[in-house]
């Protein structure tokens, strides 16, 4: 993907979104399952603390349609999208601007938004602030059904937050939507958000195309777990090192290297015949675990060191017929 | 990366290379690793049918200076490099407008880089027309050891091919060099290149760092792989459907969903309460194979179906407990 606006810390000029989308189907099971992935995925990658902040764009297009100003409905959802960036009186002043918008319907917006709880609570506490508009009562239905479905399905209480303020920009959202936060660094922004989109495809064709799905922002979440901590560095280094020994038998080095790496073992074979105590040195820096030593005479008899680089035991092993007994010998050495 | 000249077919604008590189050393054995790294590393991709195409930029500039025009290096192997893309009289016609260039040293070195035959006849001829520059010799013994060490290495000699005509455009090749087509698709370009470079990092360091490597060009594989028809389109679908068969149960599918997915399962459940019928039409030509059929009647009792969707049997497993049975036998199914 590629942004349009302007850059800033996790948020890049090009992008990776990973899409799971449900398309053909108005069914809350759609909206509990895009919950369900969120959530299953965030743990999968490895982040432990988060939460989904959940709202219904039904609830505020109703609250509005009851204050008479549903045809503000999209630069008023483009001032609450700034709420988590900027100040309460920020937004306050520029939805002041919008023509037609007065102190009392900003002092309601702003207050139905700071509604605070449990989601028991919050779904409580809204339900009754708006009694005349069927358009409210159905989000605050969508909402209830999916924050249920959750719960039933095992998502822990902690996990899911009824968000009332979050609006997601996008104006084609219809209903539950969803943003996620890390607990460690929510300044981020949402790594994983989206929503129902039951009209979009509309724009394209007149089949009837009801959808709900999210995105995670691939980059910004890795950026993030950095930052945090929680993404390790893997090194998979070759567990095998081949000391290059006798400059004379170097066909012979490559052959096991190549002959041990077809076996599934990780290799490492030294480069420069230089001295042996320089390639152990080395070796052991590099953490390989078990080191090849064979020079001339022991090849001439067949047979080659396996030494242990922890311990510095060494043991001989036959050559004879090939290197069958040395993967193998390396192989529950490994396994040990 | 980023290519500033024009784009074409497998040569996009914005591309990724995989780069594998050993620096600090000039021993030859780095350079065989690295023909090795391209070997396995396409095999192990899925490719079969390829050919890595190696020379030696000593070959060439010993070639220049014994015909007295390695002051002309850098243009003369611009213009080599396209061989493989324009044709020969083009190449000549090129070569001809470098200042001090004459139509006996284009002769020459065209002749030169048309030299054909197993590795060792190359080297042979090659080796034969050229006696009084060190660094010629330098770069056939290069080559030599290289071609040995594959050869030792196991690599079958029908995926080397020693070829006098490759330069690469890239000026800071300073030894055996590296590129890689695929049989069922030469044109799209090499997938695979690279190099010695033992003075590249002299631009910004006084430490010696010798170094030889190679990069995939990633999206360019891709694409041909996809041409070619050897990159498989992998599903990795549900097995398991469950049924949405009472909406009053719909808690009891959205559980049973989730612990079979905590088990490791892969489980898709129907998002509306349909016919069981078109449920199943549908399961089927998804390719799921088993279905979870348990109504209210058999909930109660605390019953499940599992139909095989292959089969058409049905079988019915204790909810008692918990999904602990369900789990167990699923996965024995899915191992039959």
């Amino acid at each position: 993907m590629w942004r349009g606006e302007n850059t800033q810390k996790g948020r890049y000029r090009e992008f990776v979104q990973c899409d799971f989308d449900t398309i053909g189907t108005k069914s809350v099971v759609a909206d509990i399952e895009t919950a369900l992935v969120i959530h299953d995925l965030l743990i999968a990658l490895g982040c432990e603390a988060f939460k989904i902040h959940i709202n219904n764009r039904k609830i505020l297009t109703g609250l509005l349609s009851s204050l008479g100003i549903e045809d503000k409905t999209v630069p008023i959802l483009r001032c609450l999208d700034k709420l988590s960036k900027v100040s309460r009186e920020k937004v306050a002043e520029e939805m002041l601007t919008i023509d037609g918008i007065g102190k009392e319907a900003v002092t309601s917006l702003l207050a139905f938004t700071e509604i605070k709880g449990t989601s028991e609570e919050v779904l409580k506490e809204a339900r009754g602030l708006v009694t005349d508009n069927t358009t409210f009562s159905s989000g605050i239905g969508e909402l209830s059904e999916l924050i249920h479905g959750l719960t039933v399905a095992g998502v822990p209480d902690s996990k899911v937050h009824l968000d009332l303020s979050i609006a997601r920009g996008l104006d084609y959202y219809t209903g539950n939507i969803f943003e996620t936060f890390l607990d460690a660094l929510p300044e981020i922004g949402s790594v994983c958000s989206g929503g129902r989109y039951d009209h979009l495809a509309e724009t394209y064709t007149k089949t009837e195309l009801p959808g709900v799905g999210a995105s995670l922002g691939l980059d910004r979440l890795l950026a993030a777990m950095q930052e945090i901590g929680v993404l390790d560095n893997r090194s998979l280094g070759a567990e095998i090192f081949i000391v290059y020994f006798d400059p004379e038998r170097r066909d012979d080095y490559l052959q096991m290297a190549r002959t041990l790496r077809s076996a599934g073992l990780r290799v490492e074979m030294y480069v420069e015949p230089k001295k042996i105590g320089q390639q152990l040195k080395y070796a052991n820096r590099r953490g390989h675990r078990f080191a090849l030593i064979a020079g001339s005479e022991e090849l001439d008899q067949d047979l080659c060191q396996i030494k242990d680089l922890g311990t510095g035991n060494a043991e001989p092993i036959s050559l004879k017929g090939g290197y069958e007994d040395l993967v193998v010998a390396l192989k529950q050495k490994l396994a040990d």
